[in-house]
């Protein structure tokens, strides 16, 4: 019933390769199904001024889409500058990782996350998100094993995931063609068991606490297999 | 042991003055606590250029504060451009009223809806849609009125309110104080008793779905108090 | 013979409301007829790079209208940046400000008089300038009752007023039917019988000198009046 | 007394020489004093679209200064964005020469004036609306003798000084040295004898009306030889 | 004697590798050495204004390079704008594949070529210019298969590379560590034996035209390598 | 054959005429035919940051074009942004400049140099580098006047001058009419009997090699010639 023929509680594969670029401190490339993001993490030794001398920490993040990432080619942002739409996700990706950050034990450096979309197939901040976290991880392992950090500031990894309505059937993981239907659709963010964000939305529609919590339960199984793959993908 | 008082289940007093400008279609000024945000609708007989000739009518919002609305002066988003703060919280706004609109009822027209903050203390975004609303309505009966439109294309309320937990307790209709320095702060938008967005967020912070639970029981006792506003304030 | 049925030289009802917001250390609402502004001033205690260690003071403005303060709806601009013609303007408004103030008594601090416009109907930037006095002055207590300034800077009220030719005839204080209409309007900027600036303007058309001075002398009336409201409300 | 050593109502000397660029429809080199500006006019089918199918003919200006015009440089506005100032005075010479035309006799046609200060030392926009309209002037004989306009809708020259209070004194014609010093100047744009734009402006100072009229005396002067040398350089 | 250990005519391995995103008309993945560069053609049945109904196609390119893909993080260009220096590069990449195509063949209708560097090690705008050519040929394979095109509009390749004189040698194929330290270094854009560009720089240093010669012996080497693998990919 | 009526190796006719700003510490005027452009160059004794307390100088150049220099009028790029044609240009310009710049002997000291075009006719980025030398020079010499610096930081001149293929023919010093209509066309910066950039490109077209080196034989016939203008004009 789903047109990719999954079951309603069915993720897409997730595979996380990690090391894919010569510069970055931590990356990887995160294929969810046909959505594919390259993240990489950039260690600075500089925080942003409201932080300076503070001691703490911060992980902020950027997120963009290739052009043609996309059925239909978008008009590049670095041209026109960028959308409403991508500054809501790049907010999000950052306050998410940050829930996940120990910012005294991180200590007064500031790690710069780039999520960059080559193939888009819905889910992309979530997808994101999680890998977001692998590349994140990677560049704080490395500052431990040069000695800059000493108590690891990431314990449980930070995983999201959409769900949503789709022909009046509560699904998991929405790709393109079930998201441009959805009458309501939502994004978990959760780490270690626990709600970092929920984001639910209607559009044209409404939904019941009943409904929400469907979704709820759909959300903690997805998240439970990110997790997985993530703490596959660091060790 | 809330800094304003309050119960924890406590709204702030809310008043809603209809008709506060002569030009606007419809319009009012709300005022949730020391919250105080102008409210105007502008009927544009013009659609978007994706609506052209499909019969459906849009809505949309546009949302600003004013440089000293807040306690420390913020730069004029004029000089600088909309932050993405800003454009984040007017999306917000029109996807939430737009989904109390029946959109072929209203007919191929526009309504614009703009939400300018006077005074902040937290909750800008929930004063901006209940109040929205209000001045949305009045615009659609001016058109009844004069039989542009023949079905009430606005059926029940459409009302927001935040909720958050602030010193480990749950807690109704944040404040600046407690917004500030509250771990999980959620808004909730509904119609009819139904739900149309949820958005929660943890700062440095996680919440469970038995917290969360407890935030959407205080957000529909707050809703249904501001319901009772608006439908004084348009009749 | 004048639209409003006004004299020609008669204004319209001023009044000046202060204390209108809780965060501002000066403000005031200022209603001349149906044009209302709201101003407040902001005390910043850094003054712009050109002046550090010189132990002078500065005012500067900054000029805005609501999207719908206008008969048909203006675009934001925050989404489209200042026009020439709001830039004009809040040229005018701190000039004229900073003409009233004795720097060196002020001392080495800043302040920004905002002035926002609620709703229009002509003259927006003469009240602006006469509220704006008014928040200036309050801000200027504040800073006097903590012992912060000692002689006061403000001596004399800076107060503004448009006149018009209109229908052939000199006008005073134009409303928005007969501006748009007027083939020569003027602002006039006045301090203790002084003038500070003066701003007359021919649209395809000109004017004598003859026709200036009789400006001039209803300008003086009006400006007379407009200090009585600055003083009566600063008190 | 004067640092260039001239009597009180002693202007610059004027040379306006004309057909300095090849492409322009109308153009003109015209220096006062150390002060050149080239002013070209561009000829233009199309109007605005406000004004489309009105028959209506327009005339617009757009001022420009090359980086090292003055004696300290320039940041250049084609990498900043034009400065608040600049898009100030491009209006005035826009709305001056548009007081002198006859649009109508013009016909549905723009004319384009751009003025750009090739060396600067006081007086730009009064020296760009001097010699602006002589570029016009060029450009609709043009017109006139192609047979494409048939009555002259230019009459009598628009041209414009500046004048001011410097040490105390009324002086005629400020350069640049005269102008960074003077409490109180003006520009005066004048037509056929009659006056169409008058700016005064206080900078930290005051003045009456008494010194008002002196200066527009001076004005009335200095006008009459920048027309006398329109004049001669458009015959 | 190089960094790499290369002989001073031997290229970096070239791989290019097709098909690499589902939603592109055309594209691929090329792999200079270590700068990897992905490259998608969309097909857009719009021509820009100035060809509409002449009958002629047009392609153009645009260039991009993510953050982290180079040593140091840049600062994003959708948050800053696009730098002169890609503007530059996207100019030469248009141009140089519009070189190598039959506009009248292609028939009115545009492709846009964009090429995104994944990973930067010196020769970036060599490397997208010979993987946009693939990617546009891929492209108008696809075009032609389904019949809208009959002719092929494109029949040699278009390739590119860079040469250097470093440490005093004239070397082939300069990777990042040679490029930067390079006094004269050049691009020469080939196809079926011809130049189509060549831009030979030095930068505090000159050079003669014998030295140029071997330049241009070396690129002649390199493209043919080059048009191989092109030819590979695309067959 | 050519449109001008000039042999193909036949230069357009040079001067260049110095000291036509009061401001800047260098200026000239240099008109190549109908391509008339006003160089000047502006002494700050800072450098940029990447340069501080490094003892070396820096040249840099900024380019631009009055709206009117062109047959038809251009907008102007203060109201739209610098075109990446302009900047383009102007950092050639600047990379020409510096080649021929002893950087230790200038000292740490920056030199900006304006090159502003006022008539167009082709080959404007050529005379922009030519006449920028000369205002360079006056510049230096100025310095070395008063002791500021001592070794002349430039020996030989630096000139440019484009050639192309036109009708078939190899030409020197292309115009308008030819630049529009080559298929080659290539711009040729030398100092010293030496290269410093070479740029060619075709457009719809290509070259070999031999008509390369015809170019390269012209364009050392036109740089000799500009040489000795230069030199007259500096001595």
């Amino acid at each position: 019933m789903r047109p990719s023929g999954r079951q309603t509680n069915e993720m897409r594969p997730v595979t996380i390769e990690t090391g894919v670029t010569m510069h970055a401190e931590g990356s990887c490339l995160i294929k969810c199904g046909n959505t594919h993001v390259l993240c990489t993490a950039t260690i600075d030794e500089r925080v942003p001024p409201f932080l300076k001398n503070s001691g703490l920490g911060w992980v902020t993040a950027e997120y963009g889409m290739l052009p043609r990432a996309t059925n239909t080619r978008m008009r590049r942002e670095a041209k026109n500058g960028q959308s409403g739409r991508t500054q809501e996700i790049q907010r999000l990706i950052g306050r998410s990782l940050r829930a996940g950050v120990d910012r005294v034990a991180l200590g007064e450096r500031q790690i710069v996350v780039d999520c960059d979309v080559i193939q888009a197939d819905g889910g992309t901040r979530c997808a994101s998100i999680t890998g977001g976290w692998v590349a994140l991880k990677l560049a704080v392992q490395k500052l431990m094993k040069a000695g800059d950090v000493v108590a690891d500031p990431l314990v449980d990894p930070v995983a999201a995931i959409s769900c949503g309505i789709y022909a009046g059937q509560e699904v998991l993981d929405l790709d393109y063609p079930e998201d441009s239907e959805a009458g309501v659709d939502g994004n978990f963010v959760m780490t270690g068991g626990k709600l970092i964000e929920v984001q639910m939305s209607a559009e044209g529609s409404t939904f019941t606490r009943a409904q929400m919590d469907g979704l709820l339960d759909l959300a903690e199984k997805g998240v439970a297999e990110l997790t997985q793959a993530q703490l596959t993908a660091v060790s």
